[in-house]
């Protein structure tokens, strides 16, 4: 069984308002020193087989991100 | 400057219908060698001054997490 985990970021050139949104509630509340955040999406999937590096690109790429708008990062956590 | 990354996951006891939602999608893709997705949150936060641990661990466990039903983890990427 593998654990592989799928980071999925707006591109940096895309506006993101929900971490727009956080920073501003950070800097109400005096957390003035955080500069900037930004908000994405965390995958963690569960295989039964040894993960396909191929499998995981086309999984990734077409379901689990949009690749227009947002990067994505594959990391198998244990094999 | 630094960066911090904190990741935020339902808790494993409690539904996600994202997740779900995703794994049903893979399966009539055909990846049903995939048994488990789970979604969440992903923030990456920049910081003018050093990280302090407890700064971060206040910003995670009141803004960015609900902790009553979400766990968090903080990892410092660079500093």
């Amino acid at each position: 069984m593998a654990r592989v985990v799928v980071d999925v970021m707006l591109k940096p050139e895309i506006l993101d308002p929900q971490g727009q949104a956080v920073l501003g509630a950070l800097a109400r509340l005096g957390h003035s020193d955080i500069t900037s955040v930004r908000q994405g999406k965390r995958f963690e999937l569960e295989l039964d087989a040894a993960p396909d590096a191929a499998t995981l690109e086309e999984v990734a790429s077409t379901l689990l991100a949009n690749t227009v708008i947002e990067d994505y990062s594959i990391r198998v956590e244990e094999s």
